[in-house]
C-alpha cells in the first residue's frame, strides 16, 4: 500500500457543513491571530468545563496492562491479543456511555454520542490505543483515554453540544507492526482503500497482513471505513509533544500548528553472493556495505541541510554465518520543517545512495512512502485549541504525523500537546505527569466546545 | 556453543597408528619438499587408478534436486527435508556398495569399507552434503560424491587397501542456519560436546536448534560423535578452490598446505529507544547507525592490515517504521594468512567499535568465536596430494575453514583442490567443469592409496 499524503487536499463538501480551507503556507510556523475569531475567551460552555484527572491517570495505568511484557512502558503491536484486550475495554466503556458504537474493516473503532443536532456532522475525537514495540504509555492512549474521559466529564456536567460527538480509536497509527502507518485514517480520507490496508504486511518479510490478524482477534467489522460513510465536522486530538519545546517554555500544553515534513525511503541494493572468508575484497558486490554507507551518511545529511534523519530497519540476507551479504532492505526517514529542506535533503540523499550503489556494483532499487511535506493544521481549529490552553500553552509544531494530518486533509483538525520528558516517546521512559495529562485532557474538551461555538456562530 | 579452535592439537595416540605430528609454522605456506617421502611418484596402486568422471557428474548433478528452489544452485540448509533426502541418498549408495553404515548424534553419516586391515583405523574421506542458503552444487557435495565415486571404481577395480576405507558426510560444517559452523567436526575433534552442538541455534534469534531439526527429520542416531568412538588414520578431502590461484596458473588441481586464519566478532549495541521523526539528533543513542560505522570500518581494516573482511550478518530491533534502532546484532569476520596479521586486525578492529560505541554512548558486548588461527596440513598427508596432483597441480593455501581444518588436529588430513571459476562460491554461480571435477576425483583416489602405502612403509 503506498499513502501518499502530498496530495492536494480534497473538498470536504461532502459534510453538510462546509469549511472553507485557508491556504497553508509550507514555512515554519509563526505565531498567528485568525481573523476570523477576535476573542481570547472560550466558550462559555468551555469555560465552565472540567475533567476528572485521577480518572484519567487510572485509566491510562489501568490499560497499559493491555501489553506484552515491557517493563514501564507499553508494547501492544496493532491487531495482537493486547490490542483485542485494549479495542475489548474500549467498547466496553464507550458502549456503557450510551454511545452508538461500530468497528469498520481496518478495526478502528467508532464511538457516536448522539447529544446533537443529527444533520450536523458529530466533531470527532481521535487517537489510537495501539503502540510501537517497546513504547510508552502515553503515545496513543492518552487521546483516546483523554477523549473518553471529556464524554464522561460532559455527561457528568450535563452538557449537550449542538454537534454529535465522535470518539475514535484508529487502527495502526504507528505502522509498527505493519506497514504503512496511518493505515486506516489513510483509507478514511481516501488516500488508499479498505483492501490495501488490510493488506498491510509487516516489516519481517513473513508476508503476515493486518487484515488476516485483525480477522484473528475478531475485529474486522461492517462499520464506516471512509468520511462519505461516517462524515465529520472536526478533529481534535491530545498528544504528547515528542519534542521538548514545552518543557523548555515550562507549559504544560501547547496548540499545534502544524508539522515538520518527512519521507521514507524503502531500499533494496541486491549485489552477488559469495564467500565470506574467500572471495577477494576486490570485485565484491556486498550490499550490506552498501547499506552500512547509506546510513552512515545520514548523520551528514540532517546536519548539512538543517534537518533531522534515522534509519528505522534493516533486513539482510542470505542468512548464515559465511556469506557475503547480497540483498538488503534498508528504511530510513528524513524530516525538515520546511519544504525546500525536504526538498533539498532527499535530493541530497538520493545522490549519495546512486554513488554508493554505483561504487560497491549494486542495483538499487527504491521508492518513496509517506510523503508528508510540512503542513499546518485548520486555523479556525487551531484556534479552538488555542483559546482552551490560555496562558498554560505554548504554540508547537508536531514532527511526526498522526491520525490528525489525515483528518486535516477533509476537515478542520487541530492538535493538544501534552508536555513530555526529555522529548522521550517510542520508549518505556515516554513521560507526561498526571497534571499535565489532566490539563491536555480539560484542552480538548474546551477545544470541542469552542468549536462547537463556532460552528453554532457561522 | 563456543567452538575455539585456537587450542593445540592433541595428541593422536589414541589411534593405534600414532603419527608424530611436525611443528606448524604460523607464516605463509611456502613451496616445500617432506624429508620423509623422496620420490614424486605415485604408489603402484595410485598409479593405476582412474575413476569415473561421467557418474561423478552425474551424481553432482543428480542430487542437486534436493534443495529449495535455487536457480543454478543449491540451496540445502542443514537438517531440512531437502538435507534429508540428500542424506537418504547417500546412505542407499553406501549401503548398496557394502559399507557398515552408522548416523550420529549430529545427524552425520559413517560409512565404513572393511576390506583391509582391521586393526588399523580407516583412511577417511570426508566433506558435507548439505550447503549455505542461495549456494553452488559443489561445495561440500564435491568432497562427499568423489568420495563415493572413489570407492566405487576402487571396487570396480578390485583395489584394496591396507587400511579400511571410510567416507564420513559432516554435517553442518557450513554454519548456514545453525551456529557455529562446523558443528559435527568440531565435536567429533573433541572441541565441543554433542550438547552443544545440538544445542546449536539458528541466527534469526527464533531458538530453533539443530538437534531439534534433526529430530524431525529422523537423522539423530547412536553412531560415533567422536574420534575415540571412531578414530581414522587420515583425512582427505577434496574442495572447490573459491579462489583464483589455480585459475591464474591454469591448473585443474592443486595440493593444500594450510589456511589462512580467521575469527568471527559477535557484537551487540544497544542503545536507546526513541521515536524515529521527533526525537532530536542529539542525545541520540542509535545501534543501527553504530552498527552501519562498525561496518564501514571493515573495509579500511582489511586494506590497513593485508587482510579481508566480511560483515556476515545483522539484526536489528525494535521491528517498526518509526523507532530509533536500539538493539543490534551484529556479526562479522576477519581473515588473514599470517599470525601477526590476525593479530593486529583484530586490535585494530576491537579498538575502533570500542570508539564507535563510545561516541554514540551505546554499550557493547562482543565475543569472538570460531578463532582458527593461520596454520598448516600434515605434510605427509599434503605429499600424498602433491604426487597425486603430479604437473597438474600446484600448491595453494584455503581461506576458509572445512571439516578437515577439524581433522588435522588429530590425525594426518591434507586437501585436494578442484579448479573454479573466478574464484565464485557461496553462490548460484559457482562453477567448476566436468573434467576438473573428474580430476581432482582421481586425485582424491590416489592420495588416499598414497596414503595407505605410506603406513605400510612406515
Amino acid at each position: 500500500m503506498k499513502c501518499n499524503i502530498a496530495m492536494s487536499r480534497r473538498s470536504a463538501s461532502l459534510t453538510s457543513v462546509a469549511f472553507k480551507r485557508m491556504s497553508i503556507a509550507p514555512t515554519r510556523c509563526e505565531s498567528f491571530r485568525p481573523r476570523f475569531y477576535a476573542s481570547d475567551s472560550n466558550s462559555l460552555l468551555a469555560q465552565e468545563f472540567t475533567i476528572n484527572g485521577d480518572r484519567l491517570w487510572g485509566d491510562i495505568h489501568y490499560t497499559a496492562q493491555f501489553s506484552l511484557p515491557s517493563p514501564g512502558g507499553v508494547t501492544r503491536l496493532s491487531a495482537t491479543p493486547e490490542d483485542k484486550m485494549a479495542k475489548d475495554w474500549f467498547r466496553e466503556q464507550v458502549t456503557a456511555l450510551g454511545a452508538e458504537y461500530q468497528v469498520n474493516g481496518t478495526g478502528s473503532q467508532f464511538a457516536l454520542f448522539d447529544w446533537g443536532d443529527r444533520s450536523i456532522p458529530p466533531i470527532a475525537m481521535g487517537s489510537h490505543l495501539d503502540s510501537v514495540a517497546t513504547g510508552g504509555k502515553f503515545d496513543g492512549p492518552l487521546g483516546v483515554i483523554g477523549g473518553l474521559e471529556v464524554i464522561r466529564s460532559m455527561k457528568e456536567q450535563g452538557i449537550k453540544t449542538k454537534a454529535p460527538i465522535a470518539l475514535i480509536n484508529w487502527t495502526n497509527e504507528e505502522g509498527a507492526r505493519f506497514f504503512p502507518p496511518l493505515g486506516s485514517s489513510c483509507v478514511y480520507v481516501g488516500r488508499s482503500t479498505l483492501e490495501e490496508a488490510q493488506a498491510s504486511v509487516t516489516h519481517d518479510g513473513s508476508g503476515v497482513t493486518l487484515g488476516a490478524e485483525l480477522a484473528k482477534i475478531g475485529y474486522i467489522g461492517d462499520g464506516p471505513n471512509t468520511f462519505e460513510e461516517f462524515p465529520i465536522s472536526a478533529h481534535f486530538e491530545i498528544h504528547v509533544e515528542q519534542y521538548t519545546d514545552l518543557e523548555k517554555a515550562g507549559k504544560p500544553v501547547g496548540w499545534v500548528k502544524g508539522w515538520q515534513g518527512m519521507v521514507w525511503y524503502f531500499v533494496n541494493l541486491r549485489g552477488d553472493d559469495g564467500h565470506a572468508n574467500t572471495y577477494p575484497m576486490y570485485g565484491r558486490r556486498d550490499a550490506l556495505m552498501g547499506a552500512a554507507k547509506i546510513i552512515t551518511e545520514l548523520e551528514k545529511l540532517a546536519y548539512d541541510n538543517g534537518g533531522s534523519t534515522t534509519a528505522t530497519n534493516i533486513r539482510s540476507g542470505p542468512l548464515g554465518s559465511c556469506n557475503i551479504q547480497s540483498d538488503v532492505h534498508l528504511a530510513f526517514c528524513l524530516m525538515h520543517v520546511e519544504h525546500s529542506g525536504m526538498k533539498a535533503m532527499s535530493s541530497a540523499a538520493e545522490t549519495k545512495m546512486k554513488a554508493i550503489a554505483d561504487m560497491h556494483g549494486l542495483e538499487m532499487r527504491y521508492h518513496r512512502d509517506l510523503d508528508l511535506p510540512p503542513g499546518e493544521f485548520w486555523p479556525e481549529a487551531v484556534d479552538c485549541v488555542r483559546r482552551a490552553c490560555g496562558d498554560d500553552g505554548i504554540e508547537s509544531i508536531t514532527r511526526t504525523a498522526h491520525d490528525s494530518t489525515m483528518m486535516t486533509t477533509l476537515v478542520p483538525t487541530a492538535m493538544v500537546f501534552a508536555r513530555g520528558k526529555d522529548g522521550i516517546s517510542h520508549s518505556a521512559k515516554e513521560w507526561t505527569s498526571k497534571e499535565d495529562c489532566a490539563k491536555s485532557c480539560e484542552v480538548l474538551g474546551k477545544s470541542v466546545l469552542n468549536f462547537d461555538h463556532y460552528i453554532q456562530t457561522k
